[in-house]
């Protein structure tokens, strides 16, 4: 599936800020870029590093005043979204170790509270994928999907208080419960076609049976037609943007999701 | 200065659980590793890798039944820890790569809600490391040290609501005021000569004119003698210990440091 | 400046054939990535991954019959290269650790053999970037820059004994010169704006007074308007493609790169 | 099998120089250090980082005079090196990314010179381990191992031209020949109890079924007690110690290994 997905940033800068940005998708086994643009206005020095989790990384100076980012890329997103039931569980002792550092507690995630509340919630499934369903479940459950409703990032703990929620905190909870549980799980910051309303998304990944699948509690089914923009721990990791400094106005943003009828031609 | 530190960590297994230790210092910068010992009775197997942050972690299964950890290490460290007055602020811009990770708020660090207190605190200090001082002096004012008073991981939005705090929690907010004034800051555990009560101790780091310096706000004056174990973002990065599946009870931990008369010889 | 730079290869492939592929240039401290394709025509699954330069790298199996790649940048490349005259020789024990790779001998670089010609050839320079200087003259000297002249890689061993050379061979020996003489230095393979012929180019990069400059034996000028696609330690690390298996034909090739009018619109 | 390791280095230093030293075994998934000593008469600022490779390696300026390095280590080795007849060949695609800079050509190990003769030597035999048997019995009809022949470094398609060779000759012909055929190969050096004469060893590994499996050309039987000091993709990336600057006479080394009559008690 040949996606079109864009973003617009628009700030208004009152004094020159210093920004970390993580707008870049890139290449990898689940997507491939063909095209994109990345467009700074007006155009500054901005330098590009690769973070700990792999994700490719801007830093720039805003100046003051207008300041937008603008990113496109043509992408070949998956059709569909793999799933596995009855994928085993990995023992911890067995699990590869660039996927350790997503079986830890995290800003976001306490997954060390939630130990009780997983073993409950997965009482009679069996370890690995089908846990991870029965998770999904139970977020779904728990909280009304209502997009829009969060502006301060909330953790899992506070998530699982709450009745509504934005994507971010329901992966924040599934990734809480799956690591009380002992399985790997990361956030995923992206795009999804179809998306409603249309904005960055966030879903999560968990690690069974020797690889990474796709969890959306957000979403009835699990569809396909994503593009992962970055990975993390949680939302502490994978920040859209971070500015340092005095505090700038959020800006004003656009994302479009679209479909290309096949792959580009040269 | 030659220290020999040392721990035992005694379990009480009730099933076989695997296990996460980072107890392993590293020769690095600071300190050489002239010497070290790390038994397991029984002995059983163990893999060790390097994390994110660069600490050596081993991994193995604690079989059911009495499982002992035994480490000792002689050390070459510091007469005393760098000080350096005056030293000068490194903008965002232009901090290396390498420590960006120590910039952004953590598990325990949620520097995001520290910019007004950070500033008020240290309005008026230069900016650099005479901002890091007048945290140090803040933490001192506002929490009394005593070790022991804390079981569960707090963080620093809660300490900073207390009194009376451990070594941990002192680091942590100490941690935090630095970030959100955009000094990264990192969290040190290890060994420190002369502690009372003896036990393992944590202190923090921050970047400031081009290079790491120790501060530690359990101390009147910054001593020496100091070994590291492990540097993390904050305590969720660096537990001395960390299980997996259900809960085991907390060991009978011994930990000692005594100066040794000279380098070993061979 | 703004620069598109871009390149096509077409193969003929006798059967499918797995390719690695280093063909993207990343946004870093010199150069801003703003629009890029990368077209792979029949498209094929296509991985990316970072390698342990940093470099950006695709993996995919070349289907059986005709394959084209056909890769576009529009970058913002420096008007020209710095230079230092007198910067200085930064002692061993001070070197970062990330430059200490490129101080050893490598595929293409056997600086262990050439301790006698360097200290040679630099008697009277001081020690840094004028070293640098007279090794760049030597090159020039001893080799006529004779494009298309070589296909197989040769060493810098190799090269010394030519009178002719590529732009990669006069890298090479470039590089192996510094090196022995604790000079970091590292292969650049990217885009050179006025190259002639239009081809893609090698030149090199020397570590000095805590930074990297870089050199060009085949240019009597030190021009800008490079872009770097990749950093290796030789030619070995940086091949725009790798084949695995029977040996396909070299692609009919070709690279152009032509000056923008100025940043990308949106 | 518990092993005690252990080596002296005795230089002499006409004027202080910079080393980089490779000397202390990690433990991981084939071996456990529980006591290590790493000594340096007359006591020196040593640092100690983790290579592109995950090899602990040590920096220090050794003063003029004489200069010792003593390192011992007690450890767990294997019995016996795993085996694994039949298993499979991994195709290039499926690689993981870990092991890909072992299949490319390295400073002394030119396989892209020897495709036809892999090729020709391992015909009728199955992809994967049984090549890599069948390359091992190859190198042992070419090639005489004569401890202590071997001086200078020599590459795999030097050692190809001769009769006699050191281990590390064996192991980079050997290495050369299984990248020749797309399997991933690694230069391991280490200690081998019960060599004759005792000196450290080299010998390499293969990337086959999944992991790495042990070869060693230099014995009729594929011995254990092992331990593995440092991995690269051949002699330039392992080399126990080196030196920067103007020639240092090679050190009068002693090595020894011995077993111990079981796990050290603490």
């Amino acid at each position: 599936m040949w996606l079109r997905a864009s973003c617009t940033l628009d700030f208004s800068i009152p004094v020159a800020t210093p920004f970390l940005l993580m707008l870049r998708p890139r290449s990898g086994a689940q997507q491939w870029v063909a095209r994109e643009q990345y467009v700074l206005i007006p155009s500054v020095p901005a330098v590009e590093f690769t973070d700990l989790f792999g994700n490719l990384c801007q830093r720039l100076v805003a100046p003051a005043g207008p300041f937008s980012v603008h990113t496109s890329a043509d992408i070949d997103a998956a059709e569909s979204a793999d799933t596995a039931p009855g994928a085993w569980f990995v023992a911890v002792e067995n699990l590869p170790e660039v996927v350790l550092p997503f079986l830890l507690p995290s800003r976001y995630c306490e997954s060390d509270r939630f130990a009780r509340l997983a073993a409950s919630i997965t009482a009679g499934y069996a370890p690995g994928y089908d846990q991870c369903v029965a998770i999904v479940a139970y977020v779904r459950r728990t909280l009304v999907y209502s997009p829009g409703s969060g502006q301060q990032i909330i953790s899992a703990a506070e998530a699982n208080q709450r009745s509504e929620a934005v994507c971010r905190d329901m992966a924040h909870l599934g990734i809480a419960l799956c690591r009380a549980l002992s399985i790997p799980a990361r956030l995923v910051v992206g795009y999804l076609e179809g998306l409603q309303p249309m904005d960055f998304h966030a879903w999560f990944e968990a690690f069974v049976a020797g690889r990474w699948y796709t969890f959306d509690p957000t979403q009835r089914d699990l569809l396909g037609g994503r593009v992962a923009i970055a990975y993390g721990r949680d939302a502490a990791d994978v920040a859209i943007y971070t500015q340092f400094g005095d505090p700038v106005e959020p800006p004003i943003m656009r994302v479009s999701v679209s479909r290309l009828d096949g792959a580009p031609s040269w």
